[in-house]
């Protein structure tokens, strides 16, 4: 029998958004390994659920009365996830809109910092000025995020929200991408807490054990 | 007396999307301008309302109960538009979902893509090399967006959404950046019919306006 979720996802930041959010939404759900490394993102099957090509995908089969959802964008599946249960984003008034804020702050601004970070500290030889310029932008970014945090505790407010798991899955990665959270001490505070999470710790073995 | 909506940005493309909503949905508002040229988004004023120094920027005092919302992100912005008058997305199911994952693959995938290619196109003497790079992830984007359309009317299905006015605001500035929507025939059929809705082709004088 299909699980009535389903995540394709591989061990990436991206994925790794969505096993955390349906571990604190207490859901049951199915990880699909998409080997990125052998292109299984690119095949036929996989673009027919996502043309963008990138993981993750959610398969959501729990809504007999409109069919399945199958949804692409990690962000699009936090927001899906978190109005099925009601759970980490307000239902309504200026603390969500705050959330949809850094949503997409997340989505425009910091996450396509980190990936760039990524694909030059990925390269046999990176240039030196190309290396610079993309760890400027990161640095720009977590500026911008420890302002924010220096003010509240989480990234939207005094709640944790789906904003935070979205802003997570990529500082997650930030010394593999060779940037350090030492000039920034309310990242580092807040990085440090949802990390002890234990839907947090949990959702990142399972996502590391897709690799 | 100052208005209840006010809007504060420039002639660019995410400045475009929130005069779009605002004209669709019939609100009135007052546009602010921030000249970008004179770095007026990097004052401390304007830092003050976002943090992240982009515009646009929306101030909302209509909800008296909850004090005035101050939001950054064009993406976020239309989502609490769309929120409040309940027009241009729908109130729930697969239908809404997929209008936010085109509002994140806009904002993750094509909008990152057209920015890069402006920024390439206004260099005095842009490298050939990352002209062509920044044009091929364009016409992936585009190829990606041809695809869906290709199969519905609008970008989220079969229903004008706050999806189709984010894509809008950036396939507007094609022709700057050096793209073209001759070999994505479904783009260039959305394209067209956005184009000459009233409330775009006014949204586009007074955006234009501001500069």
């Amino acid at each position: 029998m299909s699980a009535m979720l389903e995540v394709h996802a591989f061990a990436t930041p991206n994925s790794l958004k969505v096993p955390i959010a349906l571990e604190e939404m207490g859901l049951d759900y199915r990880l699909v390994p998409v080997n990125l490394r052998q292109g299984e993102q690119k095949t036929d099957a996989f673009k027919a659920m996502n043309p963008n090509a990138k993981v993750p995908v959610l398969i959501d089969r729990s809504d007999s009365e409109d069919g399945d959802v199958v949804l692409g964008e990690s962000a699009a599946i936090l927001v899906h996830l978190a109005d099925k249960t009601g759970q980490l984003l307000p239902k309504n008034g200026p603390r969500r809109s705050k959330v949809f804020e850094q949503l997409f702050f997340h989505a425009s601004g910091l996450s396509p910092a980190f990936l760039q970070a990524f694909l030059v500290a990925i390269q046999s030889s990176p240039q030196p000025d190309a290396k610079a310029r993309a760890l400027a932008e990161v640095d720009r970014t977590l500026g911008v995020l420890d302002h924010v945090l220096e003010h509240h505790p989480y990234v939207a407010g005094n709640e944790y929200s789906i904003a935070d798991i979205a802003h997570f899955g990529w500082v997650w990665r930030h010394q593999a991408i060779g940037a350090s959270l030492d000039k920034f001490p309310s990242v580092a505070r807040w990085y440090g807490e949802i990390s002890s999470r234990p839907a947090v710790v949990t959702a990142i073995a399972k996502t590391l054990a897709l690799a």
